[in-house]
């Protein structure tokens, strides 16, 4: 069995990803970033999460990406609600997954862990570059080019994307199987008490749930 | 000409680099990083490097690498004092490039800019992995997936790491003629009031100075 780091944002994908991560895992720590996003609440949904779970250790750490800035996300503009457009989105964060991955291959080298999991989806998903395949694969080799397990001892470390590949419908399914709380999960970017159920994030959430036949189970202003 | 983001450390290395990077670009900005290093003297360096050199704009950004931990830089554990040896020092912080060219991609991708610079060394080095040509090409195109100037509009963003393949005595003849003020820099571990002389990269500093035939400006508590 593996030993593992998993980004646990808060989200569905994540969370999905974690529970996963626990059933192939005999030791599971989260890492969590507090990096200046609308949506603060998915932290206290991941510190949540985390808890049900039985995560080993799980840090939440601050990221000054607001700083760089780029995003809607982070603040700058509105959060768009019109529905899925073409292109990349202003809530894009520019390389979030990269520093993410990045953290989590530092600490995985620092526990002696062998395995990092990240809730990227590439198939109901905003169009994020650092959502896809060829971006996973290629940064997993970069960053094992950068760690003292794989340069000293030849020990490869693993970037597991399990729902990568999966349609929302699939991982919902999934994670009623394994027992996800879904309802202490959080998707939406707005920022808001409830989820707005306009933004992208909401929007691909609600329909998913729809096609799946089950009530979502977080409350929303509005349901389109 | 370019547009460049230099991550400045205040060291020998990035202070080098930079002089260079400043011939090669139309604009030039830099990035340092306090995340909890012994040293924290380089980064008044790196800011003073900056305003002589006349950089566009100077972020110095917090992070939390102390809370990965697994560096004697970051306090866990003394400074290797006995020279260098094989095999990957304690000093080495795990993944510290990879988060640093991250950011640097991120900022880049926000100005607009198309390369980044960075002062690694690969020759006279105390053998981090992230140092290494593998690792800058591999890391490069990784970053470059993740941006959104390669996936919607196919533009490259170029590392250079310019004085990765020169050994420490070509750094500073080139840095003497481009006229690099090293009495500004600062490359000791330990962090003291002097440089200390006995950490590797005083030792890699002094040898280098001595290999040249001048005298280091900086000044030091003891020098073997």
């Amino acid at each position: 069995m593996s030993k593992g780091v998993v980004l646990l944002s808060g989200g569905m994908d994540s969370a999905v990803t974690a529970w996963i991560a626990k059933r192939e895992c005999e030791e599971l720590s989260a890492l969590t970033f507090k990096y200046g996003q609308r949506h603060q609440k998915e932290i206290s949904c991941a510190l949540q999460l985390g808890l049900i779970l039985g995560i080993k250790r799980h840090k939440v750490l601050d990221l000054p990406l607001k700083d760089i800035g780029g995003s809607s996300l982070l603040g700058e503009g509105d959060i768009p609600t019109e529905g899925l457009s073409k292109g990349i989105p202003s809530t894009w964060v520019p390389q979030r997954n990269s520093i993410f991955l990045a953290f989590a291959f530092g600490w995985a080298e620092v526990l002696g862990y062998d395995t990092i999991y990240i809730g990227v989806n590439s198939v109901d998903y905003s169009g994020y570059p650092d959502c896809r395949p060829e971006f996973i694969s290629d940064i997993e080799i970069a960053l094992n080019r950068a760690s003292k397990r794989w340069v000293e001892n030849k020990k490869f470390t693993s970037i597991k994307a399990p729902v990568m590949q999966m349609r929302k419908v699939e991982e919902i399914r999934l994670g009623m199987e394994l027992g996800v709380p879904f309802a202490d999960t959080w998707s939406c970017y707005v920022g808001g008490e409830k989820a707005c159920g306009l933004c992208d994030s909401c929007r691909l959430r609600l329909e998913a749930f729809k096609e799946v036949g089950v009530k979502d189970p977080v409350e929303y202003e509005k349901e389109v």
